[in-house]
């Protein structure tokens, strides 16, 4: 067999036919199909029985361009290769917080994962002001597993050198490097942005400190391996519901610095709250959605970084700082330090690689809904100042971050 | 065929049924060998025509063990293909600055590459006060163009992912990082180290700020992929003459932070000088050459510097920050300031990772024979105890290194 382009009829079949599906769909089930594609890369449908329709699963076709683009945008299917092998990693170092894998096909670049019918994507939600009470617990362990036991922390050399060369993704990282470190910050085609923040989108690209930070930020994404990243963790990378969460999409993976998935995470809740400056009008509801946001913001991060120091004394079987290498007198402490400072420059590169991303969602290519839906484009122009102000600084003051305060001071004071 | 080790008479039967070889032995010469292994690692033999013994090949074959410990100690042969794969490579990038390859076979683990018959290695003509007056020109092109052309400086994302793939060499890699970074940091029973230096060896593996600082630069050497290394590039990895140098073994090389190689180089210079404080009693002629090794290294690293500068300026054809990216007012100054805080970043590493190689040499497993040859262990202590100064220094102080003076300011403070 060889690669073709599923449809809604032929997805039914080609599901009907595979033999790890058989425990979900016996043999003989009559299945039905509908497209639910609205992402930026693949193709995707539900297929379900049509007898028991809530039994039900999504099938993933990467098509051999960029989805979002047209085929004017060629883009290798090999991505979803990557988002399967990360996904079933995923089950084992982070599990019941991803999708299950029922079943893959490199030729045809499918996956058949688990259907969530019951969770939403959490970015319209949170325009919507709505609340997810078991988020920043769940996130902050999916951040804090996926990243301590991938690392030379936990994992022996070896080991971690056979997971870098298993991801190895290299044009999938290349659309970031264009889109999140480069693009936005010249003159280039594809670039949106308000007409009415044209100067401060000038500034940016002519700003001299600014741009060799970006620089140095995009030598840091391109070169160091430090553990496995989902590569794209924003709010459209999460599905969930009151009391389950889960994380989509990791066709990004790659070995890179862990602060950008953090920073990605942190940046985009932070775009949702001062989305909030034009979606919620009421002073006071907005004030008190705003204050549960920068709450969920400092309790993903200090629930990471607790979870992540626990593992880290509880599991430290990687060959960075073995135990044994810590045993003098005042040896204890000192890996105490270590650790703390290991996990301040994880904040802080979070801070540099958010910042990026925060200046890209108002100048590049891909904005995000909870921006881009702000109609009214003076409103519009209001939140886009204070996100170029915010992730300016966030860049250039991350060597002096400790906490995620500050990093919280910065959002309100440029955001008054 | 299978793999076999080769001795001296199979060598000449493998070497003799060669395809690759006709061009340098018709077919029907008859071949001698003779054994010249003195690696840590590998057996060697030279190759030579009975009839023509001005025409000859080097013939190296990994062992499934590591040579110099027996066959207790096993070790993947894949070494000799990465070691090939680097000298292919750099027979592009810096030809004429290594041997070349004539021939390869994976299987038997087996490289025939050029016989360097009128070079020498060059440690111990630098023990008895040698000159090579063109090799800080030659070595300096070696590492800028190795370098420089390796990086994201110089290769598209993907090209330089493909290197990347190309060069995960994680048995290796494992070697270094334990017998540079760990190993001589704690109790393992391979260290070996003078009795009367016990105490000062002792400090070292219980100075809690200098062990975090060798765990931070370990991170560096597992994790950051900023160019194709050689890996080991010391003395013992140099061959010379007077006109013509060549880098050899480069069985280590993987993309890591370009400093390592730097690095290894200008501290094993350090170490030669320091060993003339025992080598060499008479005052004035020893001042004579340390002096000339100073320099040495001043030339190397200042002439690395302006040739991976002058390469970046005129072949910025990578991702990292291409012409367009600095095209605003000011532009061209600040790209001249990032690749003056990028070249002195790599200054600041060599000095980490130098520094843990002058530690691992009198502390580890493998001493440099500079030093291990002064006979009279009151005399080695005095030359040990120096090279532990240095060392802690160039770790400790790295991040204020602004120029290659303040690295040889230190040498010449400690060595008093």
């Amino acid at each position: 067999m060889s690669y073709e382009v599923l449809n809604q009829s032929s997805v039914c079949d080609y599901v009907a036919a595979r033999e790890m599906m058989r425990s979900i769909f016996p043999k003989g089930s009559r299945l039905s199909a509908k497209e639910v594609g609205d992402g930026n890369l693949n193709q995707v449908f539900i297929v379900f029985g049509n007898d028991q329709p809530d039994r039900a699963v999504i099938v993933k076709q990467a098509l051999p361009y960029l989805r979002v683009a047209g085929d004017s945008w060629p883009l290798t299917r090999e991505r979803m290769r990557f988002e399967t092998q990360a996904l079933l990693l995923y089950n084992k170092v982070a599990p019941g917080l991803v999708p299950i894998v029922y079943d893959s096909d490199d030729v045809m670049s499918v996956a058949i994962n688990e259907y969530l019918g019951r969770h939403e994507v959490m970015r319209k939600p949170l325009v919507a002001r709505n609340r997810f009470p078991k988020f920043a617990g769940q996130i902050s362990t999916f951040l804090a597993q996926s990243l301590f036991l991938t690392s030379d922390l936990h994992l022996p050399g070896i080991e971690k050198k056979a997971l870098q060369a298993q991801f190895i993704n290299p044009h999938l990282c290349k659309l970031q490097e264009d889109f999140v470190y480069t693009n936005p910050f010249i003159e280039s085609p594809e670039n949106k942005w308000n007409p009415l923040i044209d100067a401060e989108v000038k500034a940016v690209r002519s700003n001299a400190t600014l741009k060799s930070a970006i620089a140095e930020l995009k030598e840091d994404y391109m070169t160091r391996a430090q553990a496995l990243l989902h590569g794209d963790l924003h709010t459209g990378s999460i599905m969930l519901n009151e009391d389950d969460m889960r994380v989509i999409d990791p066709e990004f993976a790659f070995c890179g610095p862990m602060g950008y998935d953090v920073g990605a995470l942190l940046q985009n809740l932070i775009l949702n709250y001062l989305s909030h400056f034009s979606h919620t009008p009421n002073a006071d509801v907005r004030a008190e959605y705003q204050h549960y946001l920068l709450q969920m913001v400092r309790d993903v991060w200090n629930g990471f970084a607790a979870k992540f120091e626990r593992l880290w004394i509880e599991q430290n079987r990687g060959e960075l700082a073995p135990a044994k290498y810590w045993d003098f007198a005042g040896g204890a402490d000192e890996f105490k330090n270590f650790r703390s400072r290991y996990i301040r420059n994880i904040l802080r590169d979070a801070s540099g690689h958010g910042g990026c991303k925060f200046l890209r969602r108002v100048m590049g290519i891909v904005g995000v809904w909870d921006i881009t839906s702000i109609e009214n484009a003076e409103h519009r122009a209001r939140v886009e100042r204070m996100v170029i102000r915010i992730g300016s600084r966030w860049i250039l003051e991350r060597q002096s971050v400790e906490s995620i305060e500050d990093l919280i001071g910065i959002v309100r004071e440029e955001s008054q």
